[in-house]
């Protein structure tokens, strides 16, 4: 058994190991990220805040949960458990360090899926305000284990500039530092109020985005220069009311219900005038945008599901003309056949939107976002 | 040690496999793609050929190499483990089935890299041509494990039409089938002649698209109709001369030179100038176009790093100046800054283009090429 145990680990390091260094080998631009050296210091996150953590005062079972503790029992299981992933989270900093690290353990050994690659599903990523002001991509972390401690980046020209970094889409965070040089002047950010408030499927949740700033909320988080709050739930965004309860806690510049993927034109019916005037009982100024499923992009050759959603953008569409016949105002719509453009090559999977997909889903949402905001 | 590996075997089962069980547990759609079925009838490519291997005629150490084997020895080491890769080829078919299968196996274990997906390295991505003659999207295969047999969709909408199925961009295929329901018609399509080539790196070899029918040289090749040829070999796209050897063997519509992510500007001083004569000597009419690099989308603020390709771009300009002068011919020449866009984010990594990126990418190729090709 012995022998039989050194040859099997014999078999990994000749047969599997080489076969995992290839592309590395290969070509020095695939190569691991360097490891964080000694001499850093390191800002726990969770010193000052991120955005997109809801009701932040409130009891957290996880300091990284995107609900408070009392959302576990009251959403459905399949909501509160992927609540914990860190989806839509933006924390943000000042420095004039050369060099930015991070230092983080994800809740979830699973580091990546088939059509979504470990830095999206898993990686942290960081953005820069340019001299102009615009938020501009720096680095993404590259995963390869559960917890990671990595230089993100070094040789930044020089300055004391803000940076903001996304957490991870498809997965928590137990815990997160970001780390420079000692001697490096750091600042830590607040989080921004009255945010653009996303409530939404596996879509908004992230699947399938490159990096965790690519997907279409934080897209729009930029271009607005405003805080948001992703409550996208994979699987299971279908107007509950008991999200509702929440939705209504926050101080919301705008809500985006974009349920549509996760639900039948049945359940359309039956849910969408009730949240809406759920919350418009709470929230009665506060715009609300009601937002069309994507049409798959391979939907043009199934004719099922080509059908389906057909179905249900009439739904949302008789939704929408009874509130605004019953007088509910400040409601808005957005149009789902070219959310993913009008080609058919926005999505990895035909569900999930690819970034090129999310980036041309930001630019249909912004200007109706920026009506509804009276910007 | 007998209860050792069931321990070992126990806390797999009870701690990892219900994490991995998770995401397909709370939403439907991120369940595994269905096994092939039995009763199909499976047709093996290797039978009519794929576009993307070059000089089939010429003996090959395995079928779906990109090279013929006189290669082994002559390109440097890199070149040939990477053109084993089976990056840019495609098969085409027609079929009225109404449900699509694939049986394929790949050249190596690594499904993914932790920035690009499985779906990319290692998928098999299914176009088709709607009534108006466009290619479109249809399903990626997800692949989980090294041999993949799966129902890649059904449900398709009836009809006799012309399929195009990419293979692996960063992993090879050992063989590869396509499989219908027993009693469909199904004709293969022999490759297409006279196709686009292209020359370059890791962008060109496809990294990081989210699947094979998103790197830009399969985007042109769907635009422009044409069959291609993609030379791109991670970490060594350096202007070789005895790559060049191979590519005035090929009967070329165009040639893409894209080579200077890989090089620095002394590189490209000693070596465009030669190639180019080179390729000149064999072709004297076919258009040669030169590209520089994408600048990294976070070299704005890296200084070192836009030094770099500044320099790089300087170099090229040079090189295109002195084949003008020398009245080399049919000479075309493409921008680098804005191969990846005007902002930051058409990246993955900084490098590698996402899907946006080579979305990008190809409508700033498509007219020189639609120029270059005299369309």
């Amino acid at each position: 058994m012995k022998y039989l145990s050194i040859f099997f680990l014999l078999s990994f390091v000749i047969f599997v190991a080489p076969v995992e260094a290839q592309i590395e080998k290969l070509d020095p631009e695939m190569a691991k990220q360097k490891k964080a050296e000694d001499g850093l210091v390191w800002h726990d996150v969770t010193e000052w805040g991120v955005e997109g953590r809801i009701l932040p005062d409130q009891e957290r079972k996880r300091w990284f949960d995107r609900f408070p503790g009392s959302a576990d029992g009251t959403v459905t299981g399949a909501v509160w458990n992927l609540s914990r992933h860190s989806a839509g989270m933006m924390v943000r900093f000042k420095t004039d360090a050369t060099a930015i690290h991070v230092h983080y353990k994800l809740l979830s050994s699973n580091l990546a899926m088939p059509h979504m690659p470990a830095t999206g599903v898993s990686g942290v990523d960081l953005y820069a305000r340019d001299a102009d002001g615009q938020w501009r991509w720096v680095q993404v972390a590259r995963p390869t284990s559960q917890e990671i401690k990595t230089q993100l980046i070094s040789g930044l020209s020089p300055g004391f500039r803000e940076y903001a970094a996304y957490l991870p889409l498809y997965n928590g965070v137990e815990f997160l530092s970001i780390g420079v040089p000692a001697g490096s002047k750091f600042e830590s950010l607040e989080p921004r109020q009255k945010p653009i408030v996303f409530y939404g499927t596996s879509i908004t949740h992230g699947a399938c985005a490159s990096r965790p700033g690519m997907v279409h909320t934080a897209i729009l988080g930029r271009r607005f220069d405003m805080p948001v709050v992703n409550l996208g739930f994979s699987g299971n965004g279908r107007m509950d009311a008991e999200v509702g309860d929440y939705l209504t806690q926050l101080d919301a510049a705008v809500y985006v219900i974009d349920c549509l993927p996760n639900m039948n034109a049945q359940m359309v019916k039956e849910r969408c005038v009730p949240l809406v005037k759920q919350i418009r009982a709470k929230k009665p100024d506060t715009p609300i945008i009601l937002v069309e499923d994507r049409r798959n992009t391979n939907s043009w050759i199934l004719p099922d599901r080509d059908a389906h959603h057909t179905a249900n953008h009439a739904a949302l569409k008789e939704a929408y003309n009874t509130l605004q016949s019953e007088s509910v105002s400040n409601l808005y719509y957005i149009s789902g056949d070219k959310l993913y453009g009008a080609d058919s090559d926005g999505a990895t999977d035909g569900s999930h939107a690819s970034d090129l997909g999310f980036y041309r889903q930001a630019d249909i949402f912004e200007p109706v976002l920026r009506k509804a905001m009276g910007l």
